[in-house]
């Protein structure tokens, strides 16, 4: 199953050296889960080709502008482009009344816009669909703020084709197969389902932690997973300033990498003071080899590599 | 005098081919005046090395949503940068709202912000300081809209640097004389002030027409500006087009600037439906030849050429 992350910006709070603010493309199979939504998150869609009209569901993780300032143009170019197909969004309180002010003066949009309200302080379940799940990550920043879990489902088993022409298996009987029953084929021995079916790929899972000081609360909601974005808003030696704005350094997330068993790391949210990250690498590496840097533009596989 | 236009954003609403939407910084001596702040305009001002610190006042056309979506974005980084000088944003009824309420989670500025409301259907000055005065200029279009009229003042005669030796003209007589006084040195004849002054230079001046259909009543007060910058959403095959949106076309454009006698047309405001602009350049040029294509980044010289 595609299973794809691009970033769209990776800066922090104030765009610097081509940076983006925050804003992330989540691809799976033929639908796009936006978290975040800064400043010129819509030019970024076009510039690296993610199809808009896919998106049906955006996740916010918290109110600073820089991860919310995208969000009332990308609407309105949807709009533009007449799209019909609902939209959801998820978010802390208080991102509703900001985008409906401003689309009092906008004129209604061409299409229905939900806003679903979460906590961002609880672990929990926020949205299910056929192909995924999405939870919450209470993160420690200076405003409410979570991170988001994105978890593929447990897809059913796959039949081996050859099985189906053998055993003469019909059509309806197939669903059930990949359930995990067996089959007996008329005036046959019961053909056991392990027989019959190969394991689905393990279920792949992506961490997107936006804002957050080193926080090991969130260790154990992300064991495991193949992908973690961590903000690494600085270096160490910005580890006081790191720690009286609520963010982390790149040491401290390649420390929770590596608590948590990540597959892999990638950094983002960086300080517009670098204009050089090779030091971020560098100091994560230290203590969590499979670390990336995250770049705007780049493209993950979040069971394997960068695309 | 310095006098220059950066563009920072050429098209229309929906962003495209590379083009951010309005957006255009006016320098003028070491002041910066913003006409109206799309979506990334903080990107294109880093991009095109416009100090922000020297903005002091922003010009907002109308409220569509391509014109004052990058002003929050904007302010944000600018207390993030611990501005303190104080800003003054011009803009019709409505934008303070969509902007308080945005502060009103984002936290407050570093620095003073008035909003002054302007009535986009009358001509008249809303702004002067030293150097220019500014004057709306009403234009045509489906929500309340104006274009703005930004004018050098005229300056005093500058003395002739001989003349201060030659007639050892006293410091506290230099300003008098810049006034146009004429000067008795001591037991002397009088000089007439045009033996000691040269006329200064013409003041220029620069019109920017935002949003609008083809509007005559615009041509009295444009009359004569060395650089118009004129909205051309469309080219002439779409004419229907234009006149339904309240657009102009790349000819009518022209017709405008052929019939006000400005000193050189600067198209923009392009649709995202055409990437290749070469159109609106030929069009606009069969009617008023001294035009140019307008582009993101690009810098003229109000009384002069393209820098």
């Amino acid at each position: 199953m595609r299973f794809e992350l691009t970033l769209l910006g990776t800066n922090s709070a104030l765009p610097a050296h081509g940076r983006f603010p925050s804003a992330q493309a989540l691809q799976v199979q033929g639908n796009i889960y936006l978290a975040d939504c800064g400043e010129g998150a819509q030019m970024r869609m076009r510039a690296f080709g993610i199809r808009e009209s896919r998106i049906g569901q955006v996740f916010i993780s918290h109110l600073h502008g820089d991860h919310i300032y995208g969000l009332i143009g990308w609407l309105t170019s949807q709009s533009l482009n007449n799209r019909t197909a609902p939209l959801d969004i998820f978010a802390p309180h208080g991102l509703e009344e900001i985008i409906r002010v401003q689309l009092r003066y906008a004129g209604p949009l061409t299409f229905p816009l939900a806003f679903h309200t979460i906590d961002p302080d609880t672990h929990g379940r926020i949205f299910e669909d056929k192909l995924i799940e999405v939870w919450t990550l209470p993160l420690k920043h200076r405003i409410p703020t979570c991170g988001f879990l994105f978890r593929e489902k447990e897809r059913p088993r796959n039949i081996r084709p050859e099985c189906i022409e053998a055993y003469d298996i019909p059509y309806q009987a197939i669903p059930g197969i990949k359930g995990g029953a067996d089959f007996r084929p008329p005036n046959g021995r019961l053909i056991p389902n392990a027989e019959l079916t190969v394991a689905p790929p393990r279920p792949h899972s992506y961490a997107y932690c936006s804002d957050t000081a080193y926080h090991e609360p969130l260790i154990p909601l992300i064991e495991g997973v193949d992908l973690l974005y961590h903000e690494s808003t600085f270096c160490e030696a910005q580890s006081a300033q790191a720690a009286e704005t609520g963010h982390s350094t790149a040491r401290q997330a390649a420390n929770i990498a590596r608590q948590a068993g990540v597959g892999r790391l990638l950094l983002g949210h960086y300080s517009s003071r670098y204009q050089d990250l090779s030091p971020f690498l560098e100091e994560a590496r230290a203590v969590f080899p499979n670390t990336e840097l995250g770049v705007d533009g780049g493209v993950w596989e979040v069971g394997g590599q960068r695309i």
